[in-house]
């Protein structure tokens, strides 16, 4: 198997991607292209000590910068590491692409260059949050600010699928993200997307209110990618006031700094399982190859779960999958 | 001053809205009017060892159950405490409303009972929430699922004016939760919206991310009552579920313990920051008089805050306030 790893985006590029790179091409037994600025690349690896046999360098000269327009900057940019990066995964030189770079970029350029499945509406980007019950997909996260219930449902197959293939949790409880539990709650677009969810193939457990979702009552969550991106942020957001807040009352005085060494390695363990490192990146369900955006904040860690993640999305033969079952259900 | 209080809704009903309304009555120096079965009431209070002169009895003989249709169940039970109460306050028997019951049966019976202030297109329910900096209004947080951009704006106004009238913050820092900070991110409601904000006579700060709202970047946050509600919800969800979280590392075993033990003054300060039962109820603005609804698991002490708060809100005169700033912006 081989990946392509855009190496030089991320607020911790280009060290995290190549040592990052390097340490999943040893470590996970996986060839990887890393597509950049081939000095640049070389000068990080020069640091790493490890095997470098399984790595390559494709060479590009330009870099999509976060600020850079998501739509304009993947044609205005052709030698980017994401238009290059997705160039050769379109043309079968890689089997997956991996970016922590520009969110829209990413979507727009898998969007023009490997093309949308035939049947789905529209691709869809899916975080997995932690969970009292373990890891949760929520999608769409921010590919989509309007949704129609048609896409909804689109997004409902291509995020149980993933749950079953790639996470192995057996049928995937389905919730729609809503105001209220009742079927006639929320927007017209929840109340339509409702009823044709029902008739899903897929374990469609109904609404799920925004309070249940930490205790882990739906292991997909649907939501519009405007709804979707405002859960994710405000989750991170929650979870890293509440930790340092923790934190602060942990380090105010004497006593409480001895309660601290005495509590060190418990949070250490929950704080493992609140970390997106360890869950990979997001993969763009719904365009015709693998595509994983990895958080902008990787760090060389999150990108080898990124690479491990991409790995088993690929072994898992998802996106093949998911045309099957679009061309069954159509 | 007379605050009308509904006795017979909420979780914790009657107990907690009679033992709450007898206590706000003697320590905030208040006139209260309790709604609901005389009988229930009068036990109530037999428990109750301190002044009761203070305290009327309205005799009812319905409730408005949770379970009952908001829309219906406000005509449907004219002898209910939230159609009574809202009587009452109309006819000018009393200066504030509080219920802990049925949202969706409050706000219609406050719109058809006391009617829309002119110029206002949609009243707004405002709970506070916690952050680092301070208590933040979010509005709407569930009145209108679907909005648009002139409502949004009201909002804005209404929460403007409230923060600073009720809660004393200066020139309070109004920001719209998006998907993203720049103007044109989102989806058409708020990129209309922020137009129009920016002409408004308040602090506009822009756009929010919700990863933002924790750390307080903003004094008063501006959403559709979908995105509100789901923005509260999740808000108190993570906050409950890191909590118990936290609880259970420090109950894990004898060493955890005794951190406990170390850190509970600290723990205590912290929770209490961080508890919906400080901040009173969520006022109704846009309505033609005040209303609050407090949380439906109110006990006692939320009560008395809910009571506090709509003094304050009577005091400061918000409603007139609020009719005379619309006049002006005509």
């Amino acid at each position: 198997m081989k990946i392509i790893l855009d190496a030089m985006s991320g607020d911790n590029a280009p060290k995290a991607q190549v040592i990052g790179g390097l340490t999943a091409a040893e470590k996970l037994g996986v060839d990887i292209i890393l597509c950049g600025n081939k000095d640049i690349i070389e000068k990080e690896m020069a640091a790493y000590k490890g095997d470098t046999s399984r790595i390559t360098i494709h060479h590009c000269s330009e870099v999509i910068e976060n600020e850079d327009d998501p739509i304009r900057s993947v044609r205005r940019k052709p030698d980017s590491s994401i238009t290059v990066g997705l160039n050769l995964l379109n043309e079968g030189i890689g089997d997956a692409f991996i970016s922590s770079g520009n969110t829209g970029a990413v979507i727009v350029g898998s969007m023009q260059i490997l093309g949308v499945i035939e049947g789905i509406s529209r691709p869809a980007l899916m975080p997995v949050i932690p969970t009292a019950k373990g890891p949760c997909a929520l999608l769409d996260s921010g590919a989509n600010a309007v949704c129609t219930p048609e896409n909804l449902c689109h997004f409902a197959i291509m995020g149980s699928y993933y749950m079953n293939k790639v996470m192995g949790i057996e049928n995937p409880r389905v919730g729609l993200i809503n105001i209220g539990a009742e079927e006639k709650k929320g927007t017209p677009l929840t109340k339509e997307a409702y009823k044709l969810l029902k008739e899903m193939p897929i374990n469609f457990t109904g609404n799920i209110e925004a309070r249940h979702i930490p205790a882990g009552n739906a292991d997909v969550i649907i939501a519009d990618g405007f709804t979707g991106n405002i859960v994710l942020k405000l989750y991170e957001g929650m979870g890293k006031f509440l930790l340092t807040k923790f934190k602060d009352i942990l380090m105010s005085n004497i006593k409480t700094k001895i309660a601290a060494l005495l509590i060190k390695g418990e949070v250490g363990t929950f704080k493992k399982s609140m970390d997106y490192k360890e869950h990979g990146g997001a993969p763009l369900l719904g365009v015709n190859k693998t595509v994983i955006k990895a958080h902008g904040s990787s760090d060389a860690k999150a990108v080898v779960s990124a690479v491990r993640q991409a790995m088993k999305a690929v072994e898992s033969n998802l996106t093949e999958e998911i045309k099957n079952c679009v061309k069954i259900n159509e």
